[in-house]
């Protein structure tokens, strides 16, 4: 069997330096910047690291309802185990009236006691320079559920107005420029925590 | 037409004298706390004040998706037109995670490019004195949506643990006292907004 492929080794290897991350856009506007910027992210991942929009989407989600934690609807439950399979998440998410998005945090709410968030490492991306209350708040939750938000993969994008597709934001030098280095530093911090974790494979 | 009945101007007066008030509650649990206060209030609401607990509840909206802000589902415009008819709010949510509920922001947000909604008074009751951030984003977000707060109205109630359900709330002296007080507030609050407002028909 070993002749006949790659060892068993490399297999575990390819598994740990491929990261998987799933990105999250707090708005279900078609022409959403935050859904733009998470496909303009998948398109600009490092290799060895595959970005995928979160497919349902967070308008699949029904409103939280704490009755039904413990046997949560089908869409809850797929939302829950896409996000624990992922080695981190980037949030992309707007401000409306100085407050998160309402469904981002009906999201969160359905994670907020489920154990595969605990420690998983977070690119919180402000697509908007002149909001900040939602960003904040969205941190002051994400700490408050021990996600790890990553500091040097959270940034602020200069996008409103000149940058709105995902087309002008993979041509565009300067803000793919800032996308990439965003991604670079975040699949650092997963290579340092996997290296830092008790059986990374390559010796 | 006059002999048969009361003077249209008294229908004015009672019109004006009546207060409408629509309690809202940011959680969908079914024993929820928020909501037994919401019903309580109702309960506890002085004479020349109607408090209704939003029939439809909160999680009769859907998602808010900004495409469809000109032509909303019909739970969306029925909650706004009920709104819009209610002389006051009443807002009563928990706090998920150090942050509000997302079922409360989803519900706002569908409030935010309501004209409506444009200096509404709104008594915001904080059922948790533990908690403070959701709070003081949830008068955040009212302020920024051009709402009204009124603080002699806004009160935090030690709900928790000793007093959680309507009939609790309602026979307990301390507490239905401080619902009456705060209720009270709001009634004396909109009293000197119609006094001020061009047609009081009472002289």
């Amino acid at each position: 069997m070993r002749g006949s492929g790659r060892p068993r080794e490399w297999d575990c290897a390819v598994k740990w330096l491929t990261m998987d991350v799933i990105a999250l856009a707090g708005s279900l506007r078609s022409a959403s910047i935050n859904a733009a910027f998470c496909r303009a992210a998948a398109r600009l991942a490092p290799a060895g690291m595959r970005i995928a929009p979160y497919r349902a989407g967070l308008g699949s989600l029904p409103l939280f309802n704490p009755d039904l934690e413990a046997a949560p609807p089908d869409t809850v439950r797929q939302f829950r185990d896409a996000l624990g399979k992922a080695d981190a998440l980037i949030i992309a998410s707007p401000e409306y009236a100085h407050g998160m998005s309402g469904v981002l945090k009906n999201a969160l709410d359905w994670l907020v006691s489920h154990e595969a968030f605990i420690g998983k490492p977070v690119a919180l991306i402000n697509t908007s320079p002149r909001a900040h209350h939602a960003y904040e708040a969205t941190l002051e939750v994400l700490r408050t559920m021990s996600a790890t938000p990553v500091p040097e993969a959270s940034i602020t994008l200069p996008l409103l107005g000149r940058c709105t597709t995902e087309e002008q934001m993979v041509s565009s030098g300067e803000i793919a420029a800032q996308i990439r280095n965003a991604l670079g530093a975040l699949q650092a911090f997963l290579h340092v925590g996997a290296q830092d974790g008790p059986s990374f494979p390559i010796s």
